[in-house]
């Protein structure tokens, strides 16, 4: 590992935690919640409107973007910074999650998507159904052409719920093909995590965590929840891995969520965060505010003139009331789409903001009690 | 009128001119675009976007205003301004063309849109089917709530082709229909305009100018162009029109154009300019530059990391490459729309800004060979 990259706890209470994380595209601050912009670009935004709310890293899709605009394209531009023109860090996510979720889909000939082999992964694609062949080596050679800052090995996402025989060797599946990626990936400017796998059984989970954990990465991401399980299961299975990951590394709890879910991970140990809900709830009009979300599209905003949030200092709550909003949304204008996301990317951000102020000054529980009253 | 509203010529080159138009809500150098922002919001688009590109006036519409969110809405916020958040000027049109282009299509229940008296026009909205009836002193009512800058009297478009009787009859109702605006009209901080009207008849087209110049407004708008005859015949109507109407006044050609119809038309003494074109054409990938259109979904696209228009230099063009947007276009991403009619837009605020200090610079002549070449 070069060492353009460094991760430094600055503050903690409980198993909450302040770190700074250094990239060779600048400092991030964590906790963090990253967007995600699965195309090369955050949905309904313009980096520029990113870049003034404040986001510190957007997390991209190795699948998505192998099959639009293809690993060429970025590879001719490049890489990823210089293809989509965004200078800070970038995560990118093996594809393995959305590979397996191709396998809860039928492609139209009523063929599944996926079939798992032990060298990897052949799957039908979303757009075309053509046939495609991912291997742990594949997938970190894609990620060093885009070279992202931090870069997932191929692992497997069994679907909730699974019988443990399953899930057992589908960690020891996961863990192989991690020894097949640290042994394949050549560049030094990258940081690979490795990914805790284990479905909903703590046993696995934490046999998962230890296994991983000796593989001696730069951090530690865990995968395969918030995948339709109840919360408390969820929160359940962050805390037994957290226990068992190196107090030093930072820790990436993927596709997480909605914000009561940051803060009681954050409680847990996380440090990193992704979830589409703040982009894709925008686009159907669910605002989160502090009063709790809200659909802007409801008859009673017809005629209401305040913000979305009297607390935000976002572009859209700065300019903008709730009645224009919902006319925006109701003629179905794409403006809605953009004010309502600066709006709820600021609000997770702010959320992060004021958990790591809380942390480092000693009321994190306290931030904490308000989420759960 | 109130002394809010005066037009200055500052310069002139044959019967193209430079001047400044003042308004309640600031000052707008002619000639000028005025990007469409139908129902309250430019498509694709921000308000602090087009204040950057240097949008000095946008237009939106009355007869949308009125289906969504309707003029109580409007009313209660304060008006049109404070409703968008929009504090600059704003020119609303009366809906006239609108409410005529039902007539070209059909009900679910196939029944005409439109029935025309003399009363008013009666007609079938666009989205629900419901009956509706503007008078020419509803639509005044409509515009004083809102309070926009310039506004519109309720008109009669006629098809294209159409008959001389039609025509004529037609000339003589938007004549009456514009003495009871005059009348009805009771604010002194908006500023009305005459539409000439007249189809495609030069004798029919001069007696319309002459007929509403008698009128006395502050400013005269030229309808029922470019609704698909050949771009030589609009320009001949509007070299007849401008012919009849006062040097020292505003001159509004609605609906127009392409960028070689607005330098053809400031040739001819046209200030103000409205069009779709630019934001539309954005949204399926028609891009202007300075060699040309071009369509930015084209595979020749797909590996050029050259920027839209290397002469332009709109945030767009600044940033990112033909090869990115061809990639937000292909993977329908909202980003690619609002680049692309940032560009747009960018494209013919540049185009005006070029214009008016040609003119200034006794060059304009220059400029518009280049655009007929
Ligand atoms: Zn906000
Ligand atoms: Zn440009």
């Amino acid at each position: 590992m070069s060492k353009a990259f460094s991760f430094e706890i600055l503050a903690s209470e409980g198993n909450a935690r302040v770190g700074r994380l250094i990239t060779p595209h600048g400092v991030i601050e964590t906790p963090v919640f990253m967007p995600v912009g699965t195309q090369g670009t955050v949905k309904a935004m313009i980096h520029r409107l990113l870049e003034e709310i404040g986001v510190q890293v957007i997390l991209s899709n190795t699948y998505h973007l192998y099959l639009r605009p293809g690993v060429e394209v970025i590879e001719l531009a490049g890489g990823l910074h210089s293809f989509i023109g965004w200078q800070k860090p970038i995560l990118t996510d093996s594809g393995g999650f959305q590979v397996f979720s191709l396998s809860r889909r039928r492609t139209k000939d009523n063929r599944s998507g996926v079939r798992v082999l032990e060298e990897g992964v052949e799957f039908r694609d979303h757009l075309s159904g053509s046939l495609h062949f991912f291997t742990p080596e594949k997938v970190i050679d894609m990620q060093e052409v885009f070279g992202s800052d931090f870069i997932m090995p191929l692992d497997e996402c069994v679907e909730y719920p699974t019988t443990y025989t399953y899930a057992q060797a589908s960690v020891e599946r996961t863990l192989r093909w991690l020894d097949r990626s640290i042994k394949h990936k050549k560049r030094e400017d990258q940081a690979l995590f490795g990914i805790v796998q284990g479905a909903f059984f703590e046993d696995l989970r934490r046999y998962s965590a230890m296994a991983t954990v000796e593989r001696d990465l730069f951090g530690y991401a865990i995968g395969g929840l918030s995948v339709g399980e109840p919360k408390e299961i969820m929160y359940a299975m962050v805390e037994v891995v957290c226990e068992y990951l190196p107090w030093q590394k930072p820790r990436y709890l993927m596709g997480v969520g909605m914000p009561e879910d940051l803060v009681e991970c954050v409680a847990r140990g996380i440090d990193m965060f992704d979830c589409v809900a703040p982009t894709r709830m925008a686009r159907t009009g669910t605002l989160f505010t502090s009063q709790g979300k809200i659909n802007i599209t409801n008859e009673i905003y017809k005629k209401d003139f305040s913000p979305v949030d009297e607390e935000c200092n976002c572009y859209t709550c700065r300019n903008f009331t709730k009645a224009y909003l919902r006319h925006l949304y109701k003629a179905d204008e794409i403006s809605a789409y953009i004010l309502g996301t600066v709006h709820n990317l600021s609000f997770y951000h702010k959320l992060m903001k004021d958990i790591r102020t809380a942390i480092k000054e000693g009321r994190f529980e306290s931030l904490r009690r308000s989420w759960t009253v």
